[in-house]
């Protein structure tokens, strides 16, 4: 069967990845103090982006790189147990997430499955610079999250790999 | 103030980063197929771990690595827009999500921040086996996610760097 097979080209390229694992011991704090909200998408290297390497931050990553509940419940815990002390918001350019709107997507999922998604919710983001301002504004504001905490927005350009400061 | 300078290291780290920037054009699929639900942790290195470069995956990250409702929409845009054919789930070993209950991590918080975290939510992680069975299950039966897609789960060991199959 296909599935039995579908990901032995990974697990195997994991067996050599472990050959030569450095990380053993590590514990799961951010070593440079940094936690990072940012999108799913595949051109986005939330490490060497900031210069960083595995064992710094903390990276919590979801559709449009929004701060949402979960987001903050991962700072929190970020925060007060894994050595967060600086957290940076962002989001891209091109982002599938701001160029459609809801019902848009819901009849391009719609007519892509061939099943009615119409039930379904995608958090699109119409305007990404006022959504960028609420989301940091959400972590400077959280009860849970001391004021000690910096946090900034920036948007991240997909084509030349810069972050501009936003927030 | 040092708020105002809290990133200039990470900034400066990122023009470093932009000089020699090789993604320009690229779009949003994943080159791989590939899409990875895993933990917030700063031991994962998730393209790293399976061999995979910018550009081959999308990857949603919270506590826990869960198959929470924003990653099953991350997953349906993914498997319909972006190219996505195969799922990883990857929660792993020593994971702080498994390590407290809730009523222990509110009066944690509420310890270490000084504030009352009594009304806060915590997404622990009781059975990680079962969470991640049920995660699996959730991709596997989501109506919008059709059956050729294959999804695995599987934990890995922040000790070894290798990623053992479960589901």
């Amino acid at each position: 069967m296909a599935s039995e097979h579908a990901f032995d080209d990974l697990i195997a390229a994991n067996r050599k990845f472990a050959d030569s694992f450095a990380l053993k011991g590590f514990d799961g704090v951010a070593a440079a103090g940094v936690a990072i909200v940012t999108c799913m998408d595949s051109r986005i290297d939330p490490l060497g982006m900031l210069g960083l390497k595995p064992g710094d931050a903390k990276i919590f990553r979801n559709p449009g790189g929004r701060v949402s509940e979960a987001a903050l419940e991962a700072l929190v815990l970020g925060v007060h147990l894994l050595n967060v002390r600086r957290v940076l918001v962002i989001p891209h350019t091109r982002c599938a997430m701001t160029s459609m709107t809801e019902p848009q997507l819901r009849d391009k999922i719609t007519e892509l499955s061939g099943v009615d998604a119409h039930w379904s919710h995608f958090h699109v983001v119409e305007d990404q610079e006022r959504a960028l301002r609420e989301d940091v504004g959400k972590v400077r504001s959280h009860p849970l999250i001391p004021a000690r905490v910096d946090c900034a927005g920036f948007i991240y350009d997909v084509d030349t790999g810069l972050l501009d400061r936003r927030v």
